[in-house]
Order: C-alpha cells, then structure tokens, then sequence
C-alpha cells in the first residue's frame, strides 16, 4: 500500500464520499489510488474555483466535509477566493492539495510556488505531509479537524504518495461543540428582563427551524428585537418556520437597523461592521451607547444556548405567523425587446416564492438585484437558503453544483439565484452540473452591468465619465448566457417578461437535470 | 488632489499607458481618479485571472509594464496564478490591489484577507501605502522596481485613495542591467576553446535575432551545443532569424537531450532540472559529470555577454540555414464525423507556419498536442512565440488578451494555440476579446480529454478505470467552443479537417478583430 492508498483508505474509513477534483501531474498517484478503491464519488470540477466552492456548499447541505484534489501552487491559488468564502461561513472542508516531490521541492522547478504560504491564512488545519508512513495518520487528522467545521488543508508532495509503507489512519471521534456557562444564560437573562433595548444577533448554525423558534420564544418574552448576520451560510426558511430578517447591507440601511439598540447579544454571531468603510462613516455598525454581550461565542453550540436561556426565562414557544404562499407575478405587460417594462425584483422574487419546490436549496449570489429577495420569499414553500459570507465574488455556480451534488438523490431542487458578472468568474461551473445531471435551475439576472458597483459609484459623488463606464458596464458585447450554457451542455433559454419566467421557472421545476434561464431584467 | 488622483498622474508620468481592470467597491476611488484625469486605457477584464495574464503578455510585447487593478484579498487571489507565471517569464508589472480602509481592517469584515501574505511569494516589490501623501511616492517606487522586470504589488487602501493631500511620485530612472565581469567571459572563452562537450542554454531575453546570432557564431566557433529553457517568456523566430531548438517537457526525452554534456553554460538560464519529480527518474536533468557554468545570471545582461564572449572567440557571424516557407497541409481524406481521420500535431503546425503571418505572436499554451509545433514552425514568416513559463495552467487565453491589446495599430495579428481543457480556467478572456475588437485568432486544440493526465497516468503504469477517466475525460457533455465564443461576442467555427482549418486560418488572418477554431483533433 503506498501512500496515496492509505490515505484513500483514510478518507473513506472516515466516512468522506466526496472528492471535488481539478488533478494535475503530481496528483496522479493520488488519482490511480482513488481509481482502484472503490467507495469515493470523484467529481471532476474544470477549475479549482469550482472545486473550492462545491465542497463548501457541500458541507452545508450535509453537515459533512467532501475533499478536495487540487493541483500543486497555482492550483490552490485559483481556490483561495472561494475557500475565503467557506472560511467566513465556518464550513469544514478537507483540502488535499499536491505538491512537488518532497527532495525536488528545493530545485525550483518552474510550478514551484508558495504552497503552505498561501494556504495558511484560510486554514485551520494545516500539514504538509512527510512521509507515505504517516499520510493516513495525517489524513485522519485533517478530516477530524474539518469536521469541527474549519478548512483542514493537507498539502501532498508527489513522492508521499508514490512510496510504498502506507498505513491507513483512524477516525477521530468530533468532540461536540463546547455550550455556554450557566453563568452566562443566567447574566443575559438577567439583562433582557431589564426591557432596555436589545436584539439578538443571529448567525452560524442558529439559524434553523429550531434555533429560530427559541430566539422567537425569547424575543416573544422579554420584547427583544432580532436579526440575523447580513451574510449567512445556510437559513432554514419559508412556510411554517419562523421568519428572521438580516441586517441590511447598504451602510445607512445597516446603521439604521441598528439605531436605539442598547445591548445587541451575540449567538455565533461577530459584532456587525460595514462590508467596507466609507468616507466619514463608521465602521462598526452598533451605536456608540450599545455594549455588546456574547451568548454563543462562534466556536459555541448557540441553539444549545438559546433553549438554555429560552428555559431560564420560561419563555413559551410562540405561534409562528403565516405568510400566505404568493401567486406568481406576472408583471407589467411585455411591450417586447427593446421597449418592454423592466423587471422588478420584487416581483421575480415573488413569482420564486409561490413556484419553489418543497425543500428546495437557493444558492444566492443575486448581489444587487437580489439583494431584496429574501423579505418576498417567507411565503415560499419550506426551504435552506445559502448566501456567500465571504463577499469573495463568483462563489455562487460553484456552490450550486455542491449543494446539488450533495442533494442527489434526496429529491431536493437546488435554485442559483445568480448575478451575470459574478457568474464569469465561474462559469465553468456550468459543465460540472451538465455532466452530474444535476438537478439544478439557474436563474441568471442579467442587468449587464456591474450594478452595485455604479450605485457605489453614484456615492463617491460623481457621474462616471466613457473610462469609468468602460470598467462598471456588461454591455458591449452583451453576454449570452444562454450560448454559454448550451457550450457546456445545459439547457436554456432567455426571459425577458414575467410570465416567461413564471413558465420557465415551473418547468424547470418538474422537469430533472439542470436549466438556465437568463432573465434579461434591465 | 486626492491620493487615488497623485496615483493615476504618477501612473502617467512613469510612463504607465494601460490598466487591466477588474475593480471592486474599494477601488472606486481609483476608478473615479482614472475616470477624472485622461491618459491611461483602462481595459475591463471579467475576471482578475484574465488581468493578471494579460498584463503579464503586455509587458512581453513591449517591454513595459502594464499596471492591475485588483479587488482586495480574493480579488488578488484569483490573480496569483497567472501572477506565478509573470514571476516565472521575470515580467515587470504594476500590480495594484485595493483594500479595505486602513483603520477599518482591524475590524475584520467579511472581505477582509491575508492581502500581503497572499501577494508576497509572487512580488518582487511589495508596499502597503499608509496615506494619500505617500501613495505617489510608493506608485513611483512600485513603477520602478516593475520596470526592471519583475512584480512590483502596490497595495491602495481605501483611505489612501479617497484622502485629500495626493502629491504625485516622480518617474525614477531605470539602472541598465548589469553585465557579467571581464574574467567572466575570459573563463567560458576558455572553456569552450578546450572543444570539451559543452552546450549554451539561453533564456531570459536573450531569445532574440540578436542574441542567436551571436549564440549561433559562438557554437559555430566552438562546437558547442545549444538550447533553449523548456518554457520560455519569448523567444523571436521564424524565416532568417536563427533557429532554437527547447529542452524538451518530457522527463526521458530532456534527460537524453543533455546526455554527454560535460559543461553547461548558462545564460539567463537556470539549471534544469524536471518539471515534475518522477520515482526512480533525477530531479537534475544534467548528467552527474556535468559542471554548470554561469555566463549571465538571471538578472544580467545576457545578450551582452554573448556578445562579448563572441568577440573574445572572434567568432564570425554564421550563415543562418533557410528553412523553406511550407505549403499548408491538406492532412489525410476528410472522412466526415465521425469516421474522419485523426488530425496530426505536425499537419497543423505546418499550416500554421505556412499561413502565418508577418510580425504575428504566437501564445501557446498548446499543452501535449501543441507541444511539438516549435519543430515544424522554423520556415515561418518571423514571429514571437511567447510560452507559459510558469506552468499555470490558464494562462493563454489572458495572455493572447494582453498580447493583442498591446499590439493595437501595429499590424502585429495574435495567434492563440489553445488547448481545450487549459482554454476553460479563463474563458472569459473571450469577452474582452470581443469588446476590444483585437486581431487576435484563437485555434482551440479540442481533444476532449486532459491528454497531457492520460499521458503521466500511463506512467503510474495502471490503465485509468472509470473513476480515474472520470477526472482525465473532458467528453460527456462535450464543449461546445463555437457557442461559447459567441456567447461571449467571437465569431467562430469548427473545423474537422486540415482543409477547413486552412480556410478558416487565412480567412481570420485576412479579416479584423477576433476569431474562434475549434479544431476537433481526435
């Protein structure tokens, strides 16, 4: 048994049944391994961008980590963007990246390049394994470190594979999240029977059926406000389940959504800040009279804390208020291509909410004309939403294809509610669900600009001139993403009115496999 | 004058004519400052892989340094592969990173990353500016240091930029680069003299008419072989210029191309040594009585050194072999699909050098079926051939990109030699293709498979079983490069014989702007 063996052995003894693939030459023996014990799903992925951002939507659909196989230095370069996205989300991936042999490393040969150095600030776990004797152990350790939820990154050299003396590791058991000290749920309770003004600050894995139903029984008690994280990995939402609303992401709105508040209690949350500083505005979002209290630190078990602290105050389980399911908007009138009405996102998220299957997985990354779409959709059928806490763009196909991946066979129907410009920097993603069969239907909001960028340049104050223009508008050629899709296998077609998304949207829906549609909204 | 405003005229004042651009919110201020004060062509990439690339083959065409524009922390991520190739091809760029304001990033927020960590292995220079004061002052020294050739990571936070109080940098002078010793030269002259067997591998910029000229009369005097590096940032070729033949990529091939050497004579060149490490096979491709001597190390003067060398062997100029035009080859019959005949590395190599043409630049990132074209290519009209010296896959695409921008008005026309799965880490270099109308015609190598994978899974010495052909079969769906070209605004065809190819080749060298082959070779 040579190394990369033992350490297909490991994976599979610890229970990964995943491997998001974009191999090269010094992965081969790992490959060949893979190929002859049977027991890991090899999904091949056409970049790392892709890899990084399918394992981390994996993690979030099945609360287990899927690994890696990226190729050696720049290989793992094109996967930092999306796995600084599943780093600021806590997902557990394990990633296995290959290196160059062990005695060629100090000749510089020409893909040489800082492997560990890169990798260090988005990991949690990082080795580089030295010998095929201790890759299985190193592998064991890895993948129980991922299963806290944290980038566990074992970086392979070539010859650590290829020797012969592998030895297979051992699962280790996951220690369970450490819960908050009595002292602690008994100080916030004390705190929110004062009646002075206090929201509880949502984030992490609080934000499901349950976790929602004892913030609301709190909230319900002592008359605290709620919210969650402006970005979060995974919302369990719609139909039945209690609704929670985010802070907002435009600056003024978010300092807004905070004003008056004098204690903002923190659940696997951190203290909220601006996604970026602007001139003359603050940075932290809370109000300078506002102290912040932690219930659930972020590595804490915070819906462990919210029923102790639910108990504590003997806080009833409150009624959940129904939204009715919505109809499906059918718009203004089409005046046809060029003079028809512009779609509002108002209405694309309601024609969403009342023709999402049950259960369904949204992948958004709708940046600015999806921005609002989350208060339109409470009504929807009971589903997992999934939003990109990194902010590190083009994370959205590729977590479609996880989260669809992860979902196979389970009935669920993955929606990528997906920006045109974001959607460039991974596009390629689009082959990988082509090639799964992946039940997948993405809804391309083609506004051909870079939207939230002109908006973020209306606030500096002027009016872009032709060299500004040049760098924040899609146009020119238009993209056709419909081209795109059919290039790498997938069905498509374009809307460019309301009802056309309602009927695409519903077939999409009944029908299996993936479909794209590009719903031309400007 | 803001800072943004003091770096956009010190961009000017360097010398700076163009910004490869993919900004984000952080930038806006820059790209306001670009918008305000006219003189830098800004062009928009979609992704930061394509501007990093692009910048690197700018530099190539002209020996100037273009400059970036990157988004903070992942935006540079997506950069560092094609970065790693620059550093590799020893190109000077600009490499301009936003990043959040400085008193904002203690407060960590969502897009918040290890910024100079991730820029430090591939840069040359690397500054963080800490006020609008210095930031010309800090752009000027980044320009200069980008001038000698190499990465020079300026990164802009955004209190820099926004912040009154701008004073623009001052261009500084560029040191010419230094030349070896007198007793440098005296030693190799006697070395060669000896009539031991030695060879001169070039690199560096030492690939031009000139200096193989020089090299030519050098080995014409002494007996001495030569070579060139494996992968080389430019090498100038074609009908008078004086041939070169390349290490070659396989290991057994580039071990026996160095067989016998006692003395190895460096210039601009470093010792080769193998791509990859292979079980059994040396890392060192010279032969163990072999003594490697330095003529010129990286950073010197190489072609001078030639030419003192030459003059000290009073070497006279050599008749320079005329290798013949060729004839576009017809191939074998065209059977049509799907029985037609396999189409030969050689057949397109030669029609490409017989259509070539004048002036034109070759990017090749051909991979395995491109690989052998350099042979069949030496009759063409002169031309630049640029490789991927660092190995990164992806970088073609961008390259031809920055290529083409850079040879705008000259005349030059850009070839892309294209392989399939390479082209897919960085299609959207299409688009900018597109938006700019460059003279650029892409042949896509489409073999449907990672044959360079099948090739090294040969030497794991186990036929790939399913999940092995799973990670190395680019078929299943196939792509279509022919929708995805327009999808992204390029004309394009298929070809499936050498006859359609040769059409469809002088037809886009006849015409401007881009053009798409999808060449199906298997």
């Amino acid at each position: 048994m040579n190394g990369a063996e033992s350490l297909v052995h490991t994976l599979i003894a610890c229970g990964i049944t995943t491997v998001f693939a974009n191999p090269g030459t010094s992965e081969m023996h790992f490959v060949a391994a893979l190929d002859r014990i049977p027991g890991i799903d090899c999904v091949l992925c056409l970049d790392e961008t892709v890899a990084s951002g399918a394992a981390d939507a994996f993690w979030r659909t099945t609360g287990r980590p899927a690994a890696t196989l990226l190729h050696c230095g720049p290989g793992l370069a094109n996967a930092l963007a999306n796995l600084h996205n599943a780093r600021r989300g806590r997902s557990g991936i394990v990633n296995i990246v290959g290196d160059q042999a062990t005695y060629h490393r100090p000749l510089d040969a020409p893909l040489t390049a800082d492997t560990e150095g890169w990798a260090r600030s988005v990991s949690g776990f990082l080795r580089t394994a030295t010998s095929a004797a201790t890759v299985g152990r190193d592998a064991a350790d890895a993948i129980a470190a991922a299963r806290t939820g944290t980038i566990a990154t074992l970086i392979l050299p070539a010859d650590t594979a290829w020797t012969e003396g592998g030895i297979p590791g051992t699962p280790r058991p996951v220690p369970n999240r450490p819960v908050p000290s009595p002292a602690t749920i008994t100080d916030i309770a004390t705190l929110l029977r004062t009646g002075e003004p206090a929201m509880l600050l949502l984030g992490g894995r609080t934000l499901t059926d349950h976790g929602l139903r004892l913030a609301h029984a709190i909230t319900a008690t002592t008359g605290a406000t709620l919210l969650a994280e402006v970005f979060n990995a995974k919302m369990e939402r719609g139909q039945g389940r209690p609704p929670i609303e985010r802070i907002p992401y435009p600056i003024d709105a978010a300092i807004a959504a905070l004003t008056g508040i004098r204690h903002l209690i923190l659940v696997e949350a951190k203290p909220p800040v601006g996604f970026f500083a602007y001139p003359g505005k603050p940075g932290a979002l809370t109000p300078p009279d506002c102290t912040i209290h932690t219930l659930a630190a972020l590595d804490q078990d915070g819906t462990a804390a919210l029923a102790a602290l639910a108990a504590t105050l003997d806080a009833p389980e409150p009624a959940i208020p129904v939204t009715p399911r919505p109809t499906p908007d059918r718009g203004a009138p089409d005046l046809g291509t060029p003079d028809r009405a512009p779609i509002a996102p108002e209405a694309v998220a309601t024609s969403l909410a009342a023709l999402l299957p049950h259960d369904a997985i949204i992948i958004d990354e709708g940046i600015s004309f999806g921005r609002g779409f989350s208060r339109f959709t409470h009504g929807a059928a009971p589903h997992t939403w999934m939003q990109v806490p990194g902010g590190a763009i083009g994370g959205g196909l590729p977590m479609a294809v996880g989260a669809a991946v992860a979902a196979t066979g389970s009935g669920r129907r993955v929606v990528s509610i997906q920006a045109d410009g974001s959607a460039m920097y991974s596009i390629a993603a689009l082959w990988t669900a082509a090639r799964r069969n992946l039940d997948l239907t993405i809804i391309i909001l083609a506004n051909r600009k870079y939207a939230i960028l002109l908006h973020e340049y209306a606030g500096v104050g002027a009016n872009p001139g032709r060299t500004a223009m040049d760098m924040l508008d899609l146009g020119n050629p238009n993209l056709d993403f419909v081209k795109l899709a059919a290039g790498m296998g997938i069905n498509a077609a374009q809307a460019t009115s309301m009802p056309a998304l309602n009927t695409l949207l519903a077939s999409s829906f009944d029908h299996k496999g993936p479909f794209l549609i590009e719903l031309l909204t400007g």
